[in-house]
């Protein structure tokens, strides 16, 4: 009873372990440019655990995309999940959420970036989550409400809200160099303001 | 004399082939996915010939990048280069020639984000070029004229400008989809129209 205890916070940990080196790796190098042996290496762990918590190297990217959309979903949601009834109020908690999540885990940017690249394992967008759709329904709601243009579907809508905020944070470390937190700042504001007057009717 | 004249054009064919063939490999594989010796494969000729003419891997994906840095200042150049005095005008043309040459060189946006995720390569941005100074400096003519908000920098109106067209390229796979041509006209006019309300003053 006290060894199984003992065992189970130990393997965690390790499945913990592995999974955080392999993130590391895989936004670093990419799927192709990542071995099991490194992430065993790096992670100081034998081949054979790796393969027994996880697998495979095609699982264990798996994985990590999926870590990496829980933690999206947690961090978009739990601030947003209640329907906002104002466009305004909307547009600053999506492009704040957003913005705020990719900036606070620039590996997850690059991992999405290299599943864009490795053709082959874009079998999961991250992006297409849960948070995906809720914006999607909320977007719909506001057009039913009267409070959204109606003539421009909610997916085109959607993909101009994902445009302003991820095309800048792949831009930016030219233009965010000098003065970056007032910078950021302000193209954040630029940013809600524009799709604001954009959007409403 | 005449077999000088016979050596150029069929020097200038190799060194063209071996470009094109180092453009494609690149943009499927990235720099460090591709190997000198997968480019002197697929081009059909020796390794020897393409260090004549290229030197190293480094130097000969230098030259990609300037060779596709070019066309985009060829493609958006000749058609803008003369300063639009209207915003409206000055807009509908930048979101059709940005978004027209990435479409039209998917290639080019491809190796765009390789050279974004292999950090070493990316001592040359192709998008900083004369054409972004440009694009800078009719912004910069339109903010004296009092056409455009002065609340903000040149630079953020430009990356905004920028983000609303690239991040629509990266995410638009999904949203593309279905009824291509007709979303991605939808998105333009959408695009541009949003970039209008929020610049103009």
């Amino acid at each position: 009873m006290i060894r199984c205890k003992q065992k189970r916070p130990s393997a965690d940990k390790t499945r913990h372990t592995i999974l955080q080196v392999a993130t590391r790796l895989f936004a670093k190098h990419g799927f192709a440019g990542t071995s099991m042996r490194d992430i065993a290496q790096t992670a100081q762990v034998s081949l054979n655990l790796i393969t027994h918590h996880y697998e495979s190297k095609k699982n264990l990217w798996k994985q990590v995309r999926l870590n990496m959309a829980n933690k999206f979903e947690h961090f978009c949601g739990a601030k947003t999940r209640q329907e906002p009834s104002d466009l305004k109020m909307f547009l600053e908690r999506a492009v704040s959420n957003l913005f705020g999540f990719w900036q606070k885990h620039p590996e997850a940017l690059r991992i999405l970036n290299w599943q864009r690249l490795e053709a082959k394992q874009k079998s999961l967008m991250i992006t297409s989550g849960s948070y995906s759709l809720h914006l999607q329904e909320v977007i719909g709601a506001l057009q039913t409400r009267g409070q959204v243009r109606q003539d421009v579907d909610a997916d085109i809508i959607l993909l101009l809200i994902f445009s302003t905020i991820h095309g800048a944070l792949e831009e930016s470390s030219v233009v965010f160099q000098e003065n970056k937190a007032h910078k950021q700042k302000t193209y954040l504001q630029l940013a809600a303001d524009s799709l604001y007057k954009a959007l409403k009717t």
